[in-house]
């Protein structure tokens, strides 16, 4: 008998992101796997999310790091729900260990999860985490050929968000062309273009996320 | 009959490194590893390096992507020897591809080589490639905290260039804390605080290069 293990791997991994899929949806939660690389900015864009929608949507968030729960004491100063995952040697958040973070969370008091996957452009693209919506956040400077280098995040998700967009007059990045390179692994991802330091182009980013969490959870 | 898959993986990998490192030192090619997250500067500071050590070191260099030539053409416009590797869906460059990389170049034509790994923080940390130097670069627009949340890399590489100083008034980066956290990880780290843009700090750090490169080629 040949075993071929990366094949298993997939599928255990499939059925795990089946069974979080299932509970968040039995607990009418929207859930939001937010991927880029580090420093890209995805704990602040959940800052500013956590502030923006306060009062109408209630948001929940697991932190996926290697190490520290540095992000999830960012998060919990804004008085939400938040669950820090320590990965160790593991390049992405597996499933197992999503699926055992959302014991820690109390889901019937949230109607948005975010769950801030660890930074790595590449690795958290193949895994699912049985997410709603696949967002991948890229700076401005990280340069503008990344798309056509690290292809299946950006195939993958449904929302492209331009991060960091005040330091374009300091930094070589030709937004088109990564809209571009974006579309044509993905032509039906959604980009953005935000800068969480200026405010600019946040609130159309957030009121989309809003958008498509209502139409989930009524 | 168990098997720990992933120590049987870690061996070969070690195996394969060990094999890099014989053909190298029998060519007496210095080599160095190049991680760091996507666009934090690896392919700019190769293209200085190149430039600044022509006439006295023959460089020649492996480029590691998921897809594209990109880097490759890049430094194929310098005029020193390239090749590309195409790793598809692997996080790192894994030894046994570098290995075959080799037969590609005129070792006997080089003194140092440069292997740019895959843009990741993460996975290249684990995966030795039988190299003389380690370099892990950190460019200021991707936070301070990184040394506290991937400290893998930074613990295992020899040297630390933070890049894209020229950003440092725009972005809220503490060079100080990022020096800190990355000696409480690896007491032995070198650090450089360089702008390829400006040019700031690269000769101190090219020159520790080139001191390095000598050391071993005489």
């Amino acid at each position: 008998m040949k075993v071929d293990i990366g094949r298993e791997i997939q599928q255990s991994a499939e059925e795990t992101a089946g069974k979080i899929r299932g509970l968040l949806a039995a607990r009418n939660v929207f859930s939001v796997n937010l991927i880029s690389s580090p420093g890209s900015g995805k704990t602040t864009l959940i800052e500013k999310a956590i502030e923006a929608l306060r009062g109408r949507i209630r948001i929940a968030v697991v932190e996926g790091d290697m190490e520290t729960d540095i992000d999830a004491a960012r998060i919990r100063r804004h008085g939400v729900q938040v669950h820090q995952i320590n990965t160790r040697s593991s390049c992405h958040i597996p499933p197992f260990l999503l699926l055992s973070a959302l014991d820690h969370l109390d889901l019937d008091a949230a109607d948005l999860l975010f769950v801030e996957n660890v930074g790595n452009l590449v690795c958290p693209a193949e895994v699912p985490l049985g997410e709603d919506l696949r967002v991948v956040a890229l700076s401005v400077a990280e340069g503008d050929e990344k798309p056509l280098k690290y292809p299946l995040v950006f195939k993958t998700s449904d929302l492209l968000v331009i991060t960091k967009t005040d330091l374009l007059p300091y930094v070589k990045f030709d937004t088109d062309r990564v809209k571009t390179a974006a579309r044509a692994v993905n032509p039906r991802v959604e980009v953005f273009e935000v800068s969480s330091y200026t405010g600019s182009g946040l609130s159309s980013f957030l009121e989309r996320i809003e958008e498509l969490c209502r139409r989930k959870i009524g």
